[in-house]
């Protein structure tokens, strides 16, 4: 029997998946799977892929099923499960060993873990993948971290099962070191939530602000996605808006519970970001959503006790689709420089050297984010080297037309109480963002007041206190009281 | 010789002003520092209180100087220098030890350390003290958490010392296990921080939008400190305001620049709110403000670079004041609301039954966010157990009264170009937290669509998938290329 190419262990969704778009490019994969019948249910549903893929029922089989030198790829649970996995495979792999980890791992798990293994001829890239299981059958974002001769090992096999945008490009990379994959997994989800935040927030102009039915909206984003806004999400909001409910008749959207699961990647890139000293307030907003939308509770009775109502009617028309359309496009330039900012300080911090223009040409297919507006990032960092995407040409020239219409919506949204935190935020971190003169002096002068942090001053070098007026002061307060 | 009461580590600006409120009050206690200089230098200073003082020149020296059983207080560097010096102190202090860490320690370190002693016979106080210089020389407001009975030794002193509020209440309490003291510590200072960016951006619409001078602006807040935000914050922001820099004869905000530091403790009480699960979007909006002020030099190349002007003049005039104040006072409600359901979860993720009341209670006077609205807090949960703050009868009728401005202040802000990240994060939140219906349900057709994650109905039980027109959906749709 010929020996395969390739390992994976976990035969989930994802797991089941890959393997099958693996084998369907001709690559003899053998698979095993800790809950053993679910084995002879994927080799049923593989059809003639069959023919690529060797089954085993032990992990000793499985190793001794691929060729040396082996690779195994993980696609199962973050966490424990994985430590352990690379726990059993470690000896029975032995020397010029690879694991790669596609699952969600927290990229600190995976940059610990490549230092574990450092001397035990084992190596561990960790690869994050994008796409759900459709991208994982068809062709997913690849995004991976480890050692570069590691990675050169499976490339072949990556690039050829990867999404290609339309010009046939294969939207996977080596990112850089150790953790650099998943990280780079983590803030791709993380954008995501922001996205699809931003999309709600419309949606909810649209449906509350303007009393359209989901199918008239529909139609809107239907065109919106013949445009800048032209992406994967904006494409299946027409179709989820567009689709019935076959048991009651009505729009799915208008049946399903607005209590929104999440898996957590996107509270950790919001985690990871303010960690960097780069809080990523779009993806923060999309964060606080989500949990806010579990409390239905806690909602339902706030609505009552306050008896506000709903949000005031007619605060949007269908004719402020162009205007949506803007705001939509203005908030995406701000998540995706905060996202990028994020990156950047990443690579910086853990010394990564991430190639961020690679990260947006590979996040043109396969992933859920991908659009047309990943092919503007990508060339605009082929232009001179910036600190945030805010200050490439491309953006600026987007902004400058877009931030009046971002400005119109936020502020109609806040008089009418259509709540918009993810917009809102990028509005307020532009505004901050090209402010030459905060006000953060006063903030400065508040703290050498009460702690004597020192200022900054405009006009000289050093660090400065404030006299205040201290003899004003009586000169022993009585304690607690103010002075 | 008469022996110590207590001991003290660390003669730093905290330490040494904390000692010398503990001598005040006639506790006897002896002190030690690394830096021997610093000793001669600390008793110059203490005066008469010197007669309370002993100084020592070692470790062992400060052990002997203390009656047993031994209670030491550390003000020393947050970090592996606590670690450090419990390890020195340890055997030293022997059975009965007690050592009282009041820095800024990361909670979950203060965790580990109680877990590392026990059995030890040396047991650990944590405690968060605030109120910078002044506080803990007059009267800081104190946080402390460990096992009740090792509070208990010192209490008496901690009473002695503590601010007190106008009524003579001490506000110290003790709050719960291990990290609770210096967890609520760190949330203090979060919201800390979400008030002094609230308050910077009304500043902000008063100095930018209505072009009025800083002692205009201080007459204003002035006037403000006698009515419900009657407040530290709000009246040391008078001062300020008013304060003119001797060199230039400037106003001192004038001349200060707006690259504000930040200790790091805002910034973790917006991470550990996230790794809870209950975002504080007004904490987080103060931390992203903060860093972006730190950012001078992009953001003054990004206002050229847009070339948008400065914000719109005449958004606001002077005779908005009113309205900018009850914008301040609802963002406040959601500041403080956010906060409160930190701790809320974090009592019940943790397991320490966090006396919510108490800690209200306990802010109201030596720490920087001490104000009247702290005892409105207070009260507002000596009525029936609430999930969220803005369920109170009383924060009902302040937002009742108030929204309305915040909306309008945040309309303005957004139109005017007015950066207000904090105050509409508030009020994004207000909206979506009474909102009984919300947007998430297309968030969840959306994560069905890519991920068959499954969505809840709101019609019956159970998960569901939606069909989405799967028929709609070539067969073998081109690797990454939309289906």
């Amino acid at each position: 029997m010929e020996l395969a190419e390739i390992g994976l262990v976990g035969l989930g969704v994802m797991g089941s998946n890959l393997a099958l778009n693996i084998a369907e490019h001709g690559h003899r994969i053998a698979v095993w799977n800790r809950e053993l019948p679910r084995l002879p249910e994927f080799i049923r549903d593989a059809g003639d892929l069959a023919q690529h893929i060797i089954p085993t029922e032990t992990i000793e089989q499985l190793i001794a099923a691929i060729k040396p030198p082996r690779a195994v790829i993980l696609m199962i649970p973050a966490g424990a499960a994985v430590d352990e996995q690379i726990g059993i495979l470690k000896p029975l792999l032995g020397e010029g060993g690879l694991i790669i980890d596609a699952g969600n791992s927290d990229f600190r798990d995976t940059v610990r873990r490549v230092k574990e293994l450092e001397g035990s001829g084992v190596t561990l890239v960790g690869m994050g993948v994008s796409g759900g299981e459709e991208g994982a059958r068809h062709g997913p974002s690849m995004m991976a971290g480890g050692e570069r001769s590691a990675f050169a090992r499976i490339e072949r096999i990556i690039m050829d099962i990867a999404a290609r945008t339309k010009d046939g490009e294969p939207c996977a990379a080596w990112l850089g070191p150790d953790g650099a994959g998943h990280f780079v997994k983590t803030i791709h989800n993380g954008i995501e939530y922001a996205d699809m935040q931003m999309i709600a927030e419309i949606y909810g102009a649209f449906r509350d602000g303007a009393g359209l039915k989901p199918a008239e909206t529909a139609e809107i984003f239907k065109d919106w996605n013949t445009r800048e806004l032209d992406s994967y999400l904006i494409e299946i909001t027409a179709r989820v808006l567009s689709a019935v409910d076959k048991e009651t008749e009505k729009p799915i959207v208008d049946i399903i519970l607005d209590r929104a699961g999440q898996k957590g990647t996107g509270l950790w890139s919001a985690v990871e970001a303010e960690r960097l000293g780069r809080p990523a307030s779009v993806i923060e907003a999309a964060v606080g959503a989500r949990v806010l939308s579990s409390l239905k509770d806690e909602r339902e009775a706030a609505e009552k006790a306050y008896g506000l109502g709903k949000p005031e009617a007619g605060a949007f028309t269908k004719n402020d689709a162009q205007l949506l359309e803007h705001a939509l496009l203005a908030g995406k330039v701000v998540a995706y420089a905060q996202g990028f900012a994020v990156l950047a300080m990443a690579s910086r911090m853990f010394d990564w050297n991430l190639p961020l223009p690679t990260v947006a040409r590979i996040w043109r297919a396969g992933c859920i984010i991908r659009s047309q507006f990943l092919g503007t990032i990508a060339a605009a960092f082929e232009g001179p080297k910036v600190d945030n995407l805010l200050m490439t040409p491309a953006f600026i020239d987007i902004m400058k037309r877009s931030h009046g219409a971002l400005r119109e919506v936020v502020a109609r949204a806040a008089q009418a109480g259509l709540p918009m935190p993810a917009l809102s935020s990028a509005l307020a971190y532009f505004d901050s963002y090209r402010q030459g003169r905060g006000t953060t002096d006063l903030i400065q002068a508040q703290r050498d007041f009460f702690g004597a942090h020192g200022f900054e001053r405009i006009d000289q070098p050093g660090a400065h206190h404030g006299i205040w007026g201290i003899s004003e002061m009586p000169a022993t307060p009585t304690p607690g009281e103010k002075a």
